[in-house]
Formats: C-alpha cells, structure tokens, sequence
C-alpha cells in the first residue's frame, strides 16, 4: 500500500511538532506539506533541531491545492481557524483531523458562548466525529471530519467513564481537579507563561470557567446511563513541568460498591483498549509514565473505605490529549494497525 | 528586654535552617544551642553555607543540661522523638515548641493507629496546645508545650474554617485536593526523592490515606457549627518544586449563597488577622507569592454559580507550614510583636 | 534622620519588583514613587501579589516634577531610557542609580558598537561612576549618577580581580564560562523564554559575543597591574532557574602558585568586604546559597595542580547582580550602614 | 535471522532502564533476563512503569548459565562489578558490552588511582575495545568486550577530535566545562541528588578532579597529531534537568584559521557519521534536542574572532552517553544496520 499523504495546516506549535515527531517514526504516513503565514519558506529543522535528519521540509504558506490534493489534513491551529478552511477541504473528499476546538461541541450556542465568536460553519459540526476512540471507535472509521478531544476531556473523560456507563455515581456534583505542564498553554510568547513566571511555582486559573468544561459535560453526558444531569466542576492549575496531564477525579458513589468491584469495572471496560492501562488498585501513576506517548494510565482509590470513590488518571497533552490521539484516529480511519507510530514506551527518566 | 534564648533540637532538617532563617532577623531571640547527633561538631554554616556569616553556631549532641538553660526549645525532628524528651524539659519549666506530628493528635488512640507506635506521654498530649493561631490565639498565650500544626493542614484549615464556623457547608463530603512541594517530605536521600525521579514529572501519594488526615479532621470538627461528622477526602500530590503548598478546597453549599456573600464572609473572619490574605475575588494565588512567608493566600470561587464552593489557599510548607509558624507561635508566647521576625515579603520572582 | 526618598522608573519588571522587595525592609528608604506608562494606575500588589500588604504604591506615568522632588530616582529601564532622563534629574540636584546598561562603558564609540544606536549624552557618561563598591567605595560616595554593573560583569569582575591586581595571571587569554537563570533575560513574553522552551533543557546563548563583554574587559583592564592588554572569551548559557548567576572561570598562571597562596590572597583580597565571601579551598558555590542576597560566594581551585587557576563566583543575578548591588551603592553613597536592607540570609532550600 | 539474545546486568539503574525502552523498539534484539540481587521477582514494569505493556520480565538473581546462554551482556553497574563477571562470560564466548568504568582505561595504574581499587583483570582491559564509534568503528566490528564510553568523554571528545586530529589547537591547555542532568549521577538515593537540593539551583562538582578526566585525555592523546601533551582542564557542573549533557569546549588556535575553515573542518569530519550533527555556524544546541536519542549535536564558534575556538556539544548522557551508544556499538558488533532501534526523533518540547 502506498504512504498516506498528510499535510499539517498550521506546524509551528507545540502540537505541530509532536505530529512531526511520531510522524517521523509512523511507517504509512507521509508528511507532504506544513503550513505557516509566519514561518513560511524557514525549513521545520530550523525552527525544530528535534527534526534535524528526519525532515526536508519547509514551512510553506497555505495553498488550498496543495492541501486537496492529500488523502489527510491536520489542523494544529487555534480556533476559528479550521471552521473557516474545512468546509472546501471536505467538499474535495479530503478527510480532516481537526486538534483545535472547532468542532468539538455539537451545541452551536454553547460553543459561541464559550469561545465567544461565530461559528462559520455549525453544519459541519453536526457531521464531525469526536475522535475519542475508547467512545466513539465504530464512527470514527468512517468519519470525514473528526474533532480531536481536548486534553483535559481526554484525561477526565477516561476517568468518569466507566463509573458513568455503570451509574455508579451520581453525576450532579463531579468534581474534576487537574493540572497541566505549560506545553499545553502553547508556544505563544506572554509574560504568565515565561520561565521565571512558573518554575518552582504552582497555581490555580481560570477556575471560575474553562472552555473545556462543556466539552467534558457534553462527553459524560453522552454515557451516563442514570438519570441526572451531569455536572462538573473543574479546575485547572499550571505545573511547572512541560508535558503530562494529572487529573484527580472525585465522585460520591451512589450505592455501595467495594474497592475491588470499582478495580475490576475499570479493568473490564478497558481490556480491550490498546492505550488506557489500568493500574493496580493503590497505584499513583506519575505523568512521566505516558511522556511521550499515547498512553493514559488510570488508578482507582476509594479513600477510607468512604463514599467517595476517586480516580487518577494521567496523559500527555501533546500526545494522547492532542497529536498521538490524532494518530490513532487516523490509524482508525484508514484501516491501519491502531498502534502503527505510537509504540515506543514513555521516556522515564 | 534580654534576648529570649532558643535552642533547636534535630536541626539538620529543612525545619531546622528555615528556623535558623527566620530567626537571624529576629531582634527578640538567640539561638544558643542546635543539636545533631549525626552533625555534632559541624558548623551550621558548613552544612547550609547559606548561613555562613550568619551563625558561629556548630551542632551539638543533645544535652539536657543545655537545653533546660533555656527559655524555649524547639523541636524539628521526625515524629516519636519529641515525646520522649519534652517531659522532662516541660518539668524544669522551659516551654517547648514542638513543629514534630507528636503532640497535635488528642485522641491517643488515632494518634498511634496513624502513626504505628505507642505514645510515651499520652498525659502531655491532653495539655498540649494547637498552635493554630488563627483559632487557638487565646489558648497560645499561656502554653507550656505548643503542637505546630503539620503543613497540609494548616492551608487545609484556613480554608475550610469559615465556611464550617458559618455552618454553610456541608461537612460530611468535603475535598480537599493538595499539592506541595518536595521539601515537605524532608532532607533523607530516599530514591522517590531524588531530582531525576520528580522534575518534569507530577503525582499524588498517599492517596488512600495521609497522616495529616485525622489532624485535619480533628481541627475542622472543632470549629463547625452545624450538624454532621466533619469527613475529609484528602488527596496530597508531589509538585516538582522546591517550596510551597497549594490546596484546592470543594465543598457544597447546604444553602445558596451568593460569591460575593461568600466572599465577604472570608475578608470578615481574617480581617484581623496578619498571617492571612483573603485575595480578590477571582483571584488565583501563586505559591510563589507566599515564598519564605508566613502567609497565607486564600481565594474563594462559586464555579458556574452552582452550589459547589471552591477555596484556593497556598502557603510556604516549610515557612506558615512549619517554622515561621513556630516564631509566629513563639511571638505570641512571649507577648512580642506577632509579626516580628516574620515581615519580609516574598522572594518573587 | 529622615527616610530618604526615592523613586523607581520603569518598575514593572524583575529588577523593579526585587528593589520593592529589598526596599520594603530599609528603615531608611521611602520609595515615593513607581513609574511604568503601560501599567499606570495599578497597584503594585496588583502585579506582584507578593508585595500585597507591603505598598500601597500604584504604578504611575513618569512625572519630572515628582521624580526631581526626591533624593535618588533609581532607573530600572531597558538600555536607552536612562540617558534620555537623567540629565535633567542631574541637573536639578537629583542622584541617580541607573540598573541599565546607559552609563556602564566609558568609551562611547564601544557603547554604540554593541548596543547599536547613538549614545544620548556622552558627556555625563565619562562622570558616572561604575557602581562596584569592591573597586570604586571611595568614588560610590559622591557619586551623583551611579551606573550599577551588569549581572555577569559583577560575578567575573570579583572572580578575577584579585588574580589581575596581583598579575598572578596572564590577561590575554582569560575565561569565562557563565550562566543565568532565566529573569536574567527580563519579564517581556517571548518565545524562547517560555517554561516550555527551557525546563529540562540547557544551552549557550550570544558565544559569538555579548554585550556585558566590552564592560567586563573594561573592568578587568582598569585593575589588571601587569603588561599585556585584557582579553576575555565569554560564553554565556541559560539556566532552568529563576535566579542565579554561576560563573567558572579559567585564568593560566604566569607563574608557579600553590593552591594555598591563592586561597590567601582571595580571602586576604575580601576580608573586609562584606558581601564577598570566599568560601574554603575545594568548596563548590551553589546559586541557592545566595538567593535573593547581596552576596557573592567564591571558591578558587588549581586543578590536578597545573597552571589553569579556576574560579567559581556566584550571585543571584536580581540580587547583587542588580538590585542588591544597587541598594549597597545607595547605603554608600548616602552615608547609610552599608549593609542596611541587605541583611537577610539566602532562601535555602 | 533470528534475534540477539541480550542480558542485562544490574537493571535497576537508569542505564538499565534506558537499554529496555530503547530495545523495546529494536526489532533485532530479544532482552531474555535483567538481573539485580535487590530486586529479583519485581516485574520490571512494577519498577518502570513506563515498561507496562513492553516487557513481561522480572528482574532476577544472576545466573552465569542464563547469561551464557545470551549473545550479549549488558553491564550496567557500578564500576567494580563487570571485571568480576566479565572473564567467564567472554570465556565462554559471550561478548560483552560493558557499560561501566571498568575496561575504559588502559594504564591500569591510572585505572586503581582515580577508581581507589585494585583491578580485578587488567589481562582484559588491554584486550577491549573503546566503544567510540566515530574513532573505533573498524575494531568494534569483532570486539569481545566493549568498553562503553563515559558520558562527558563522550561529549567532549566528539567535540575535541576534529581540531586535534588536524592539529589546530594546542593540546595542552584544553579546557572542558560540562554541565549534566542530574540521571548521570544515578538512581541512589542521596541527599545531595534529592529534588529540594537541586531544583532551581546551579553548582559545579569535582571540580578538582573528576574520574573522566583520564578517560578523556586518554581518548584525545590517542587522536592528537601534533607534538606536546594533551593536558585538559574539566569542570563538571550538576544541572537542574533530568538529562542532558552540554559541553563548552575552549582551545587556543596555534595557527590562524578562520571560523569558515573550523566549520569545513567539522563539517567534513562528521560527514558520514550517522549520530553526529554538526550545526550551522552561529547555533546553539540545546540538550533537549537530543534528548532521548543517540546523536551529538555540535557547533563551532570563533567569538570576537581571536585566537580561541569554542565547541558547544550537546548530547543525552543516558543515550549517547550510555545506553544509546551501547545499542549503537551492539549494532556494529553483530552487523546490523547501524541505526537500528535508534531513529526516533528528540522529544521536544
């Protein structure tokens, strides 16, 4: 079988680079185009030194031809930018793995609300697949648009999981504490995210409303079987650490049910999922078990034997929270081995 | 007025240089004596050359002759030490300062079941004074032997204690989501410790169970006004950072309340007091901005304006959460400036 | 004695927060004023909650008429604000520590090589005084414009001086291998001062020649006592920290000189200075040891007994390296106790 | 051809566990036992968790059968262990990569000075092979024992080779100022190595003398053309990252030679060697471009352009300065593609 051809439409983040390093190593891929207004012209090595001898590349401007004449496009560009390019992508056959929010929220009006302009196209947000394989694998092989989850979502939606699918815990008081490495906050130079703003520091923020709370809300409410609406509070803090995401999940069980039937309901509907692993019952992953990798290690606790039961679960955000996920979305879409470019085990220490 | 002559027990610690710290700009009191059995001989200033200049001092093994020459000792040494040397000193009248976990716990039973050893004077425990001063001011005053409070629970109950003394939550199903830095888990070479196991890299521990969990219980029942068992899901993480605690609090409201009710409710409890800083609505306090300080810096939120409450409290583990708590404790024992000792701002950046 | 009045131009930065932070606890220094057009009208503690309870100071626009009205106005702006500035402050009786590079170098064409643009006022550049109290204290005195020296010029300056006054090595091949944490490079938000671009990483930055060069050879060359012109390969690197300058310099001995003979003439060098502190023989200087101090702490070695001298010189960039060294120049020049708001030992750990 | 069979000795280290995440994905070799006294029957993922799903092995007790039935062993342990272990294994024809100090040195009297032990087969050590692939390569190809080189030595040679090769610099006063990750200095728990003691601080070591030292002047004696020693003074400096190690590398040019022709000469030298990147002129390596992998990245500077040449070489100290290299060597040794289970791309961010 010939490479698939992949273009990157907006390369120069984080998210742009992570695709280009597992890309580097994914047998049934090629990397055809990466765009940037900005960068235009400077080859990825020179901007990456990470990618010295792995690429050719340059960074090229935006060249709608380009672009449809590839079996795949990646979208790793804030939001609004992919809702305004996608529509003639589509509608010349080319499938669209979409990293940025665009297409994450199915309610057009929440989506306005929260990210407070216009969508330029709710049709399509109607049709796009959110790409969380351990959900949604049987629409993503055919997805045309497929919307890649959030960081946070992935982390704290594998976490709820299987506790909501079972109705296990009320779904109206989830509380969500999580934190994040500053790679996630992008590679925009701002003064609160400079080295000598977070090193040996930590803090909360935007704990009055994160955007991806809706997106969380809508996910878990997709699976809860039980009756309730489902309500999260969630809140981020920045670590100083570059990658992992930690979610520390927190729900009150509604009936009684023992450490051990929660290990085992967890062990059970992850089984068959080639990148959530269930940790032994008392295990605290570290987020640099799943550096670099696709990989969201989870452990389940229920702390003095009391109602609450809580949930540990960790990711990279370049990774399985953004550009490792894609790929496993495009392994999917394009009938390749699931794992195919996302093998290589974490880099501990 | 002569100098109040201090000696520190067991100083090889991080406790025992953020005393010697804190107390060279200290007007009020002389260090006389530091001991070490493993050190003795060795300059202070040689093992913490941060000191050098400061302290002629070297560590001395313990001799009680010494100790009972002066007017205060402070205890920095691991658990189960204090309470096989604090009798005798309390009989010869010298006051103690105990910054160890041996004299916080009342219920003598909970006390050894947590920490796995019979307790040697049960007796003194009962006399004993929790050094919270924000509660217990009265009480500190007059105390022969003053228990530090542990550094998670002190962020923990500043949080949580106006609400509880309000009565306007509901104690049984409270949160408690912390994080501190490394120097909380003390000075030992143990490999879980080391740089290259903890940099770039987060978890929790102890999750099914921290020892600062019945102490923190114990210090929130004593202060709710409502109906209900105070119970605690406690969950401590390891930050890659040096310093600093950051606790993120949730509990539910049992009546509506508004933020800025909510609010109000903080500025009025802590008004008075010169160790807590109740920050601007919305705020997200920094541990950075209470580095070395004996403050702590609280924020409290209503997400979405549901009826979860989320408190955010930092503080310095080894400074509000240990030592600059003790000279605080110490201030008030002698009837000297609350503040003195204690008035640097914090190193920021 | 009445406090003294001063006043901060451009305080919005790591240099501005740090003379609050020192000031705050001078008991003879009133900071009147802070100016920052961008921030205007905000409090200080608004920027820098570590200060909140400290000032009541909000930044405001630059206003002559208030800056002359007080006894020194400190200049903590990029190059080139300064001299634009001073002259009218000079003129109307105002003294003047400038932060910024303006006034450093005397010979006005080396000025305008490297920092590329037209010096403003020449004239007043050849009064400055160079603000390293270890060379000029007699000349600090009387000083009406006060140019304080760059972060790594004061770490290799008082690293090599006593070699170059006594001659003990050759000048022409001196080495100095340095590096920063990152507030050295300012709190502007760019790229490659992220968290996520230097956490876990390492590198050198300007080998190829940086502008505290021509300043630090200037140094050297004025109290090098030997034949032979200074000539200085230095090679900065950017460090994962906050603070902290550590320098390793390599100097080839004209002579035969024991280790010991050097050791006595460093501490025979600094003996009565008191913020340089010559650590003993084989010791290795951490940054952490001088933490938010006015100290350099050094350490001289004669490897494998061969003819390379190495020296390690460390400070904290923010500190002696700016604001520290700036506060020890004003106890000078206005007849303070020199150590006055400088006392505090390092935060360790 | 059927796989490799590999042993490795003394697994718990971070070499250890290095070798297993690169072999992971080397599609020729089969790790069959990992031995370590301390913890035999601990799966190897209950120690790593980042193995889970990777390798179903269990650390075990060594067992000279076992490892004779292997076509290689890993040595990677503490210097002193291999030379004990090694004579038998080679005797019955196992080759051997020896990770460790032991059979770096030649002058087995230098070997017992700088090691403060007798050697236990100095008969062997004159027999193995230096693993340095870009000096060695045609003696790999049939070593029986190879010597893995030390991680500075490898840095620093790769950085010195081409100007002594060509006789550019003068050998006797070469300077090396490295600066490593604090995995190079293992996974012992040490109080000087723990998180609190490093993070956000910067301190050389050894300073006086360090156990590479030999190793590299014996290396680059091996390579120098001209006439004098080779006399190197190396300052080892601890970092505040996980990895990495950056080596500034001074030597006075003993004819004139432009940066132009000192780029060619890398440039050209370097050419074909798969694992050595020599950079544009001007560029800084970073150690988190290579991090993780098995290349060195190197840059050349002439700053002011005097007559002293600086080389900035960056590599992974646990990759290319251990396990990476001991894969590179393997691979050399058993004709397999040399790059085999070393392609994947620096994680970076």
């Amino acid at each position: 079988m010939s490479a698939i051809k992949a273009a990157i439409v907006g390369g120069t983040g984080y998210t742009g680079v992570e695709l280009l390093r597992l890309l580097a190593g994914h047998p049934g891929v090629e990397v055809t185009a990466i765009t940037s207004r900005a960068e235009a012209g400077t080859p990825v090595s020179e901007l990456f030194p990470s990618l010295r001898g792995h690429y050719d590349l340059k960074f090229c401007a935006p060249d709608i031809e380009q672009l449809a004449a590839c079996d795949v496009v990646f979208f790793a560009t804030p939001h609004g930018v992919a809702q305004a390019q996608v529509p003639e992508l589509i509608s010349r056959g080319v499938r669209v793995i979409d990293l940025s929010a665009d297409f994450r929220i199915k309610d057009i009006a929440t989506w306005e609300q929260w990210y407070g302009q216009k969508h330029a196209c709710p049709e399509l947000a109607a049709d796009a697949v959110y790409g969380l394989p351990e959900v949604n694998r049987a629409q993503i092989v055919d997805a045309q648009l497929l919307a890649c989850p959030g960081c946070y979502p992935t982390a704290i939606q594998l976490g709820f999981i299987p506790l909501l699918e079972a109705g296990l815990i009320s779904p109206e008081n989830l509380i969500a504490n999580a934190a994040s490495g500053a790679s996630g906050a992008g590679r925009q130079g701002k003064t609160e995210l400079l080295f000598a703003e977070n090193n040996d520091s930590f803090r909360a923020y935007a704990a009055g409303g994160h955007r991806h709370l809706p997106e969380i809300e809508q996910g878990l409410g997709g699976v809860h079987t039980g009756s309730g609406d489902v309500r999260l509070t969630f809140v981020p803090h920045l670590l100083p650490t570059v990658r992992g995401i930690h979610a520390t999940l927190y729900g009150t069980l509604a009936q009684d049910t023992s450490v051990e039937a929660l290990q085992a309901l967890f062990e059970k509907r992850y089984r068959d999922e080639p990148f959530v692993d269930v940790m032994p019952a008392g295990s605290h992953p570290q987020t640099r078990s799943v550096r670099g990798t696709n990989m969201c290690r989870i452990a389940v606790l229920k702390p003095q034997d009391r109602n609450t039961v809580v949930v540990l679960s960790v990711i990279d955000n370049l990774a399985k929270g953004a550009s490792a996920q894609a790929i496993q979305n495009l392994n999917i879409m394009f009938g390749l081995n699931e794992n195919q470019g996302l093998e290589s085990p974490a880099l501990l220490p």
